[in-house]
């Protein structure tokens, strides 16, 4: 009898800035039970972390019990894999280092394995998506940030500290590049997050004087999907907005593919979702810039996990790892 | 008894655009025997293999015959992990893909492992140098070109291709940058290379009227070393040529924390000996464009093998691989 069998299931939590979302998951990706708590509304994380687990309980028992679950995985900013702590996350309530992984495990009794969303996103998408058998890959998450998570032989690149895959905070445009609210300029997030797509849609909106169906909505609240619905109705701004945004992201991915070779880029967020009019411009600048030895090589793909189910099922196929 | 002790020695080959080097090393890294032959003398490549077979064989022989190699190593350009093949190198005398590993394996009945001349390297600081020890690491080599070898948990990065570590083809500058031989812009190699000193020197000395102990040479052939000379005794041009050099390599060192965030960066090669008058512009530009969550972490090392021997001790680690 294998330990899986024993064992059944997961659970996967994403703590995010506004909400925390946390499901059981079986070995196959089916999300049997979830529920989700308001992460702002608790300013002690002592407080948090009891009230998780006042909801998470009875979903647990409902289930089998804490003997059915083989491990819990969390995806949270700045996590760190290596201790388990969150680490001066700036759109968390809670400041400092803050031991998470441990806080769970006393309270549940159940082994804890927490990391950043980004690389939870990249185990979600190993273990069920688009990248089931893939040993190299990189992910990229296209939200209100940009966030990546590397994979290289088959393991997650965690780097010395537990803090590697940064690569939203890559440079992009040294001279005169749009302040990032890491404190440095230039940084990819700044372009190609949604707010970057608002920034973007502003200044091209400003630059020009050609009609479009986005000057109807006020320019800081310009999503990916409003740019997508006008691009869609054959508005040109619109199209101009993805272009832009697409070539950076393929400049960027190009400097990426130098660094590890990976079999697919797999894009994942509001952006990845606008199809052929931010994948095309993506891809022709990826293979337009990327050097000779790499051309035609690796496959830009979209992420095959439900938006409402990926942060779950990211974090869950973490819960996985523990013996 | 282990098989090192029956097989106590491995075989170090380095294939570069002039010379072939290589030599038989023992566990600790000592060179017993070693020699050499002009790459470019060879247009067949069946020639220059049988060649260099002629000159190891007696080597071999004399130190127990080929039972006592457990594997023959082997550093080349455009050199395939995977295949063992060397694909369109466009420095060596043969073109296509030359399946150079299984052609010194039939003649000397040795196992026979290729990679790339700066993941040699990486191997060889790892086993013998300034790595050892270390499971997170990134090695640059600043010679004619600019290379890299990655190392990431412990193994090296060879993508899914084996061709991934092109760090030196990341583009630093992307407006403007400098023409490479790669066919792009702006490639770090275009500026942190032998060739991007000398291009920086020769834009310098024009752009200034300054007074130049660099002055007297021509400047095409200015390397690092004059440079390096000249900052000794106090010539100011030749300071900003390394402010300059160092600031740009500084820059691309920061992003490239940002994706395996690495417990260091080891430098090789020429310029890595101009000392201070280079290691400081690159840390202190590397300090002040790193993502605040990785300051003061990664360490900047120089390599710690001799330059005579590191390319036959890199590519020798290699050999103690395979099975």
């Amino acid at each position: 009898m294998n330990s899986n069998m024993e064992k059944p299931y997961v659970v996967g939590m994403d703590i995010g800035g506004t909400n925390t979302v946390f499901g059981i998951v079986d070995a196959r990706g089916t999300i049997l039970a979830s529920d989700s708590i308001k992460t702002g509304s608790y300013g002690q994380v002592e407080d948090y972390v009891d009230e998780v687990c006042n909801h998470l309980r009875p979903m647990i028992e409902a289930n089998g019990g804490a003997d059915k679950i083989k491990g819990i995985g969390i995806g949270a900013p700045n996590g760190n894999y290596y201790s388990g702590t969150i680490e001066f996350a700036p759109n968390l309530p809670w400041k400092g280092v803050i031991p998470l992984a441990s806080m769970f495990q006393e309270r549940l009794g159940i082994p804890v394995t927490l990391t950043n969303d980004a690389n939870a996103a990249a185990i979600g998408e190993m273990t069920y998506g688009a990248a089931r058998g893939m040993k190299d890959f990189i992910m990229i998450t296209l939200g209100t940030g940009v966030g990546s998570g590397i994979v290289i032989n088959g393991q997650l690149v965690y780097g010395h500290d537990g803090f590697a895959g940064e690569l939203g905070h890559t440079i992009i445009r040294r001279e005169n590049g749009r302040l990032c609210g890491c404190g440095r300029r230039g940084c990819l997030e700044t372009y190609c997050s949604a707010t970057g797509v608002a920034r973007t849609a502003r200044e091209i909106l400003t630059a020009s004087t050609e009609p479009s169906l986005l000057r109807a909505i006020p320019a800081e609240e310009i999503s990916s999907k409003d740019v997508y619905d006008a691009a869609v109705k054959g508005d040109k701004l619109a199209k101009e907005i993805f272009d832009f945004t697409g070539t950076l992201l393929g400049e960027a991915l190009a400097d990426f593919i130098a660094f590890s070779s990976p079999e697919a880029i797999i894009l994942f967020g509001g952006l990845a979702k606008s199809g052929d009019y931010i994948i095309k411009p993506i891809l022709k600048a990826m293979e337009e810039n990327v050097l000779p030895v790499y051309k035609g090589k690796t496959k830009l793909l979209i992420s095959e996990l439900k938006d409402a189910d990926a942060a779950v099922l990211g974090a869950s196929a973490l819960g996985w790892e523990k013996q």
